[in-house]
């Protein structure tokens, strides 16, 4: 009897669902509306129900079902407990023992940027690395950090929050989290936006950047692959953060790979390069020669991720 | 038949062996001299010696002995692995595999700091918490983090390379490891003793420190309890480089415990106090509850370390 696994990505405004076979290929994936009424009360029981349907479609028997893996958006124990969970009101519960007990099924779950570099590391770009780090440059810096093929969860779930390592001690304005200098104020692609702001506010130095209306990161990193020097300037500053901190990364994990994940990541070549020129200076000899590598799974990696929480 | 292992601290100076029954007791602590002669090629071999000769004193079986630890001063990644030994000249061998033909037994190895936070781990002050890190102040600054009870190799044995994180970019003099403005620049006993010649350099302040000769990182940590204001900003400098740096590491590991070692912790109180005051502001607030704590085993932390390798 063939056994598969779900993968299930709860954001604050979907629900992914993957289902896969024993070999971790994807079968088939579904996306679903995040219900948030009343703090999204009802989203561990639309995500068990959404499984349950594809389970019945698809004909399966429960008996077949391996497990459900669970990514969310919040600090995640490698017991299961849920602290809080980001953009909905969730939080001071087991979501093992939770979905377990709503579905009838195994229930395994993480950090939603955790299982996503989980999932780079076993179908994705971190292929092959034991030791590895996502780095997702989005709205925010999100990582993960894997350590002989398993996700460094930490004790209260707050491990591989990397976006929130300090880079700038003379920042003054506060981050999203309440500190100051945050690296995701700077490598986020809001980040990136905000120091193309100041910059212009400063200079414009006859900028391409100069006479746009909405500056955002792709629109920065365009215009330094154009040869654009102000753009080339704010992708510099932002990836001398970014190299600074993957740095100190290095000096705790010594991984062998990092891989950059997220929106801004589409900007490819220029982005390793500039992370490298700065990374390089800042870590130990031992350490200069580490892979930097783009994400390949896109959004898929959460799902992946989560499914080989149940096949490993 | 009772059974023992042998934890063997291999360091520039001194050769330290311990004999542990399977409980983890040390029975018997011995402390030969390294040769150095011809960059330290005998080095293994004396080590090999030395164990034999305890050995047979004991009346002990070869079968008796489970197994031999092994520490060294250089980057070991958990293959055994070791590419250059800080102050020998030796590098670019599998220690495991050397010291295993040498002895007939089998050995396990890691590198020195790294082997001491597995042993303040097992039976120091990390005891209890399967995510910690030690953090030693001594000549230089070194690290170990344990995940899950298990040392972090990483992949090229540099994981836990704590004092060479990045903390001051403003830095203009270089570190033994050839970057600028690591964190033992400022946390080590050297660096706490060049903090203080600076400021004197700047401003004496009617400190007791003005007329001293010679200026080390006790003295300053002595004035600093007696109330001198001077050796106060020096002490609060120091600890808010290694304030940041922990923050940094807890951003990553996420750790329950924090073990402060080596010969600066001797400082007490005073010290923990001032890196917390630095820690707290800069972590989120998931990761502000952790513990920090004076390492109890002093120079044996390897030793046990090592013994745990063997006894896990």
């Amino acid at each position: 009897m063939d056994k598969y696994c779900f993968g299930v990505d709860i954001g604050g405004t979907g629900i992914k669902i993957g289902l896969f076979d024993r070999e971790g290929n994807m079968l088939d994936k579904r996306v679903f509306a995040t219900r948030r009424t009343e703090n999204g009360k009802d989203v561990l029981k639309d995500a068990a129900d959404f499984i349950e349907k594809i389970r019945k479609e698809k004909g399966l028997d429960r008996e077949q079902i391996l497990g459900v893996g669970v990514g969310l958006p919040g600090p995640v124990n490698d017991r299961g407990y849920v602290s809080e969970m980001a953009n909905l009101g969730l939080g001071g519960f087991n979501i093992e023992e939770e979905m377990s007990s709503m579905t009838g099924l195994k229930v395994k779950a993480g950090n939603d940027a955790n299982v996503a570099a989980l999932g780079e590391q076993w179908k994705g770009k971190g292929k092959g690395f034991d030791n590895m780090v996502l780095v997702t440059l989005g709205t925010g810096v999100g990582g993960g950090v894997i350590h002989k093929g398993r996700i460094v969860a930490g004790s209260v779930g707050a491990g591989g929050e990397i976006g929130h390592i300090l880079v700038n001690y003379d920042e003054k304005e506060a981050c999203g989290c309440g500190k100051y200098g945050c690296l995701e104020q700077y490598a986020s692609a809001t980040g990136i936006a905000r120091l193309a702001r100041q910059a212009l506010e400063k200079n414009s130095k006859d900028s391409l950047l100069a006479d746009k209306e909405d500056i955002n990161a792709k629109l920065v990193f365009d215009y330094a692959k154009q040869g654009d020097e102000l753009a080339l300037e704010i992708v510099d500053e932002a990836c001398r953060y970014l190299g600074i901190a993957l740095a100190g990364v290095a000096q705790v994990m010594d991984p062998q790979a990092f891989v950059i994940g997220g929106g801004v990541s589409k900007a490819g070549d220029i982005l390793i390069s500039h992370i490298k020129k700065h990374y390089i200076p800042n870590v130990m000899n031992a350490l200069k020669d580490k892979e930097f590598l783009i994400a390949s799974l896109g959004n898929d990696a959460g799902i992946y991720g989560c499914a080989r929480l149940i096949l490993n």
